[in-house]
């Protein structure tokens, strides 16, 4: 259950509305995703957080498809449940088959696991990639 | 410092030396990394790890950039520094540039700060994630 | 479900009751919350562990609800949750308000980011620091 | 070292400068420390971390340095190195003393310990914490 | 719910009831867990992974019990649910009593603590260790 | 480098000599390793930890080695390097064979790929392991 009460749009003061409307148009939706209707309890957390999602997952020198699979492998590697399910929506949405989801995982599981093999070896970082 | 000696490949047994040769072959490179000379003090780990990478970093459903840039979101997520170095490396080989680079590291940056929202607000998943 | 069967009051060895009495005399209450009863399987876990928490969160340097703020910060990171259930009412309880533990998320979830950020970036310490 | 060439003032583009000069003028200092100078190279990234940063580590509900522990706790728990010394600098500027940065360092510790804990034996949520 | 159908030997195609039917010999049970079904979706992966399993779990210079037991501290320093039931299950067939478990996890709650200790007072390595 | 001055022996306070008597006769060496003397700035941290440290790695239902090996598996996992080296020389005193160390970050780097597969694929967990 959420720490606070989410905000829905009807009972929203208006500095929550105008934060709403713009996620909706800038993604083509009609609908609010609790993550912004829990983070709405605080508008400027609100507000904040919204504007580095708009900035940041935007496409530019990388589509917005390997944006959103960059955001689910670290999702999966931190293991937030929500996230993992609203990201992975998302990259759907977007273009990702079963197919990519399944080779996206793998990654991730091989980075996890050779990330402390690496460590765990204390390997030297060769000159060549510095 | 390293917690084996690294086995170079003039002294590597013979079971190493054709590991290491299908390392250089594969990546038509014509020399082994840090990673792999740690590894080879275990002979059945560097031939699980390389068949790892070998199968799962290999293009299919994902071309080989995204998933190094996926490997690079994992490890800069748990702070691996040899495997940033490494597949940032890679990454740059197969075509990343540093307009590429910083976009993924801001998408790192804010899946690892709304992972941290999520828990902490406590967010239901949608029924419309499910 | 629990690990093991929850050991409850009054059915509880005495070496267990007594350290859930310290518990309730400490805290100014008449209930045991779950954490004691699932490490009371193992006496010397309980001991061990009420004596550190007993120890470390009693007010000295830092206030008592300094000390609450930062247990729910490391458990919101760590994603634990029945952690920030229960130390975000011990927070409350000392006076947390929903503005403070607003406050205390954005900073959770800035640290993260910027943790990554600081990390990817490979950004070496200034020697002001040191 | 790294990843990219720092960027110092001198050399910086005009929308660089103008954050560099925002940040020193917030701060009251008259210098730049490394992971601006880091992030400087996107300065999209470099303007929304600090963007970030104001609003989130001004005071509040919690004061400014209830913010700088919260920072710390965050990352220790990540093992974040530049983020420690610099934040551990921020907090001992707004007057955190040795004893209470073992008493964080202690919570710190004990929280990390308690969620696993708590994790290893599954403990269920007591219904008084939700 | 599983991101994927799970697949059941009965529907399952001619390459993945081949590793189903290793894993029931191997394991010498009647059943398959839910993790490779799961996994089934994509048979290199399933492959794969009970690849990794069968050769790194089998007794060698650690016996099976130690190996699972090590699962487990990893599993619950990560909170993997699924990983925390399944391999305590398994360290239970293999002869881990209750008495043993709680120890365990009392070494992983010390050694989750003193990690962050270690890093907080940025502790060096003494030169015995080395 | 440390964060507060290491803790010689010679210029510790009688609370803090006491404690460090009783670690090098515990342990029949005649040094204390820098963990300690970090913590020691804080004597009652050092106490406590101490205290920890003396109950939960002594031999009980898991021998010694078992233990230094569990706690050598959290370390890698989290990347702590002092504990890592000082563990891994704890666990070589007490018998750790270099095939025994490759055998143990195998199992390691196995769980942690596998906690994420588990994660990333939302594995149910089975009714026969609860």
């Amino acid at each position: 259950m959420p720490m606070f009460e989410l905000v829905e749009y009807a009972a929203a003061p208006n500095e929550v509305k105008s934060v709403y409307d713009d996620i909706m148009k800038t993604r083509k939706v009609d609908w609010i995703n609790n993550f912004w209707k829990a983070l709405a309890v605080h508008p400027p957390t609100l507000r904040r957080i919204w504007g580095n999602i708009k900035l940041v997952m935007a496409p530019g020198a990388l589509d917005a498809l390997t944006k959103e699979m960059i955001y689910v492998a670290v999702s999966v590697t931190n293991d937030c449940e929500y996230c993992m399910h609203s990201h992975m929506a998302s990259a759907r949405a977007k273009g990702m088959t079963d197919e990519m989801l399944a080779e996206l995982l793998a990654v991730v599981g091989v980075a996890n696991e050779n990330n402390r093999l690496a460590n765990g070896y204390r390997v030297p970082v060769d000159e060549q990639f510095l």
